[in-house]
């Protein structure tokens, strides 16, 4: 059975373990910066405890909310970029980089995680200057190269052996990899980035991506960004039946039997309970209508922002 | 608040009726037949006691059942189409038509919303070959001209209006109007076709569409042809509810309090304790993760059906 | 025989006339203006000998040069869009406007002829505010509607009859309709923009549309924005073929016979000479390898100067 | 200067020599089959001579002739695919193939070069299955996999680096590579279909290829599969003169000094004279007006065909 409170985002995992708990994360630490209309949340994972609970490898995890994103004025867009920058220069600029791949993970066919190619498309590279017109490289540029290598479904390979190819051939010493993820919460769909220093995990978002990239599999430090453009199908029917059983014990009396059967619903028995009623939802994944129009957005602001961190000579 | 009994397929209204009363709708004749791979269900609505019951207008409703069209072998989508051009004759040709305007409801931007501009992209027309070119007109040929109007929000004009606009400068006779519908049920998305010879209703799929086109509004026949692409999030949420509470029902001693508390929630109750908890999904939609292709297979099966069944003189 | 000389640019119709004769054209005034990267060239045809040695309807046509829109930061694309905004309002402020109607000509299935639909997708429409929530309209603001009619091939109805059906049912008091042109020059592709006062002509573009979209035909003024996004294959034959005479009679000895041939050769020889050579490329255009990036940028360009022209309260 | 005689098809490189020299080019065998409405020509240059005379590695060319392929009903293209799948049998049977990898080569972002990319979300990959669930695998099943490694503009890597990287990991025994090719003649675009044992030579097609997908560079046999979408802008005004120079010399008298100028232009001096004549067409192509449409139809016939000659058990 699908394991229902997975999520990808570093700060669901902490707001489901305070919210359950009612204090902080051991072995995390959380420091948080309100810009205008932008919070950024830095999560640090700093022990295998605090590795344990959150579900997550040990490592940094900057969370930008921007909820304006969605709306999308070419202004305001162009300032997220910069911020963006900012933070994606906080994780990458602490390696001695040269020559850096971008990977767009992703289904170029599925609209909702097509944001990896799309932003691909739009970093501008500079690889092939330094191989073939060496005479033309400009002091402070670094090497940028990209790839879209497509999803297991279509292309009948993992991932991570096509990128595992790829670098064993151009030998890049830091990867960012950008990639939609799935949200538990509506609200964060096409209004959140995350960026993290611990690489890809596993299983993660819409596609079906098994081996990590990561440094333990690639052997040089992946830097992630995402940003959730679904939520999915059966998280959203677990999450209304646990709404629906608040509201039911908000409006029971207290020493009612009803009370007590609600609150006697431990999880174990509310997953088998639903674990039926969920399953013809497997295949299906909830998006915002105006879907196709935000990817397009979206990656014109990640490409933008890699492309500053990355070329910061090009935007002085 | 949004009537989540709502559905915009005739063989559902009746489903949800038999379901909650164990019997035939009154003033509704069925009839069904079996081929390979298809069923067909024909409903008749022959009076207002019917339509009032079923929610809808008084006319013939044709439903495909293909549960393989989400697969769709080049073979088996031109199968359906021979199909499909038959059922569309079945309610086209009791019409003396000379002169066809297919309208492809729809927005182009929004991938599951886009059927019918992708229809109207396929469709075969022939109107301006009478108007510019009469010398190569054959026997037997019909004029048919097509259209996609686009949705109030792209265009801030009602559907209907431009209809109207188009249709007194054109005068059809009859109008065949494509639209992708929202289903109670996810196993209907994509293999389900439902033609009708009563016009598309006011509020009907995804869109805003207000006015209806039908013959009262527009003077002339409007054969809909209608395919569920998304499951509305809020009635899946509700629906979610549903099998919850029955599955309660189900796993509760007969005689206790819970089980009694449970049989009395009626769905006014219901509905009003779970207002709250589907609002945030107001601007979604549940579509399957392939819908882009879908939606491409399943504009050529249409097309090609109403190529067919207009032009069957090219088909010989 | 396709005419040759045709251009839908008033510039060039000018440049033609300027290189042949040497002076400026009669019964017309050119009014320059240069910016930074942009060069604005009014030109006003005031009498009909004017209209008939352009080639063109009496009337103001107002030409940006703009040669990096190809390349398209998003800073100078803004800035693009504020001076054609200004550019739009000398023209459209002359008349009483309350109720604008956008029009998007051209194929949305052609790449390069699908600038028109991609605006009409981006322009802020309100006229449904107007009809739907009167309370939330605000002082200043104008009705503002949208249409993409599709192309004859597609809906086998003219262009013309689809927006005059529109027209009589919404009375706009002007009508700004979006095209893709056909341009003489690969220069000019991607980087010209014209807007005039004179509607659309019979003919233009890539499309086949025959009735003008004029005062005369729809009873309203018609604020016609082109921007060249091909060149014409057969068109681009006969340059090359004048190109090469050219070339071929500065190498040649003064006296000689052969270049007493070629001075003969005066263009109706040349044209039915090469009437042959071109027919291959009847049905070809000549593109920008980049082309589908360059529309989807000039589609954002142009619907912002509209924006900022028709909703110049929402941008202060 | 680029090489106005280059062209990717066997044929026409056939073609151009026996009308400069009017007899079969040595070392080259040549066989014709013409079945209904597909003319099939199957070239083997066998010798060094040949391959020198002809621009080509040694090796077979079959090349599919097929002027209905624009028009595409849905059933003569599923015959094109079948026709196709017994050719591409011929080249890749003599082979022992048990995993093949399918390369889709050019860029998905400009319409006429996303021919590959396309296929490759078409083809039926199977290789997963193997590796993740090898109880599914059946009696006669191959491996297949397949990739759209991009182009060198938009990754920074050459494309022969990124499938060595794969092949690699991988380790096929056989790459099928489909690619968009240019052709000189604006009668083959999207109507003809080379397949070669000898692998995607350097330079070719619409892209920057520069090092060759072939025995030589990956260790295992490529089978090119490629269909003209473009005809490059210099090659047309080049054919244009040509054409332009024969007419000239047909309408003059034999004994005048201009048409012994005309045949004393020789190749170099021509050359020369037109260089200055094509330079603003560098970054041009000439493509059909509905491309688009045809690049997704062909997309769909050369999967189909792949399909069937990979997966024939699928088929029966």
């Amino acid at each position: 059975m699908v394991d229902l409170r997975r999520t990808d985002l570093a700060i669901e995992s902490r707001e489901l373990y305070k919210s359950d708990s009612g204090r902080e994360v051991p072995g995390v630490e959380v420091d948080q910066e309100k810009l205008e209309n932008i919070t950024i949340t830095r999560v640090n994972i700093f022990d295998p405890q605090g590795s344990m609970t959150m579900g997550k490898p040990m490592g940094n995890y900057i969370t930008l909310e921007i909820p304006d994103m969605r709306m999308g004025t070419p202004e305001f867009n162009h300032y997220v970029s910069r911020i963006l920058s900012i933070e994606l220069n906080r994780l990458m600029r602490r390696f001695p980089i040269h020559n850096v791949l971008v990977v767009g993970l992703g289904n170029w066919n599925v609209t909702p995680d097509a944001l990896g190619p799309k932003v691909v498309s739009r970093v501008v590279v500079t690889r092939h200057v330094f191989e073939f017109a060496p005479e033309e490289v400009k002091p402070g540029m670094l090497s940028v190269s990209a790839i879209a290598p497509g999803v297991l479904g279509i292309t009948g390979i993992e991932t991570a052996d096509i990128i595992k190819g790829v670098v064993d051939r151009i030998k890049p010493d830091l990867i960012v990899a950008i990639d939609a993820l799935a949200s538990r919460s509506t609200a964060r769909v096409a209004s959140t980035i995350q960026i993290s220093d611990t690489g890809v995990s596993p299983g993660a978002g819409i596609g079906n991506r098994r081996t990590a990239l990561d440094y333990s599999t690639l052997g040089i430090p992946v830097i992630a960004l995402g940003i959730p453009t679904v939520v999915d199908a059966a998280t959203m029917a677990n999450d209304t039946i646990d709404l629906l059983i608040d509201s039911l014990i908000k409006a029971t009396p207290q020493n009612s039997q009803f009370y007590q059967l609600l609150k006697d619903l431990n999880r174990d028995e509310k997953y088998s309970l639903i674990k039926e009623v969920i399953s013809p939802y497997d295949n299906l994944m909830v998006t915002p209508k105006e879907i196709d129009e935000m990817i397009d957005d979206m990656a014109g602001i990640v490409a933008e922002g890699i492309n500053i961190a990355l070329h910061s000579n090009m935007y002085q």
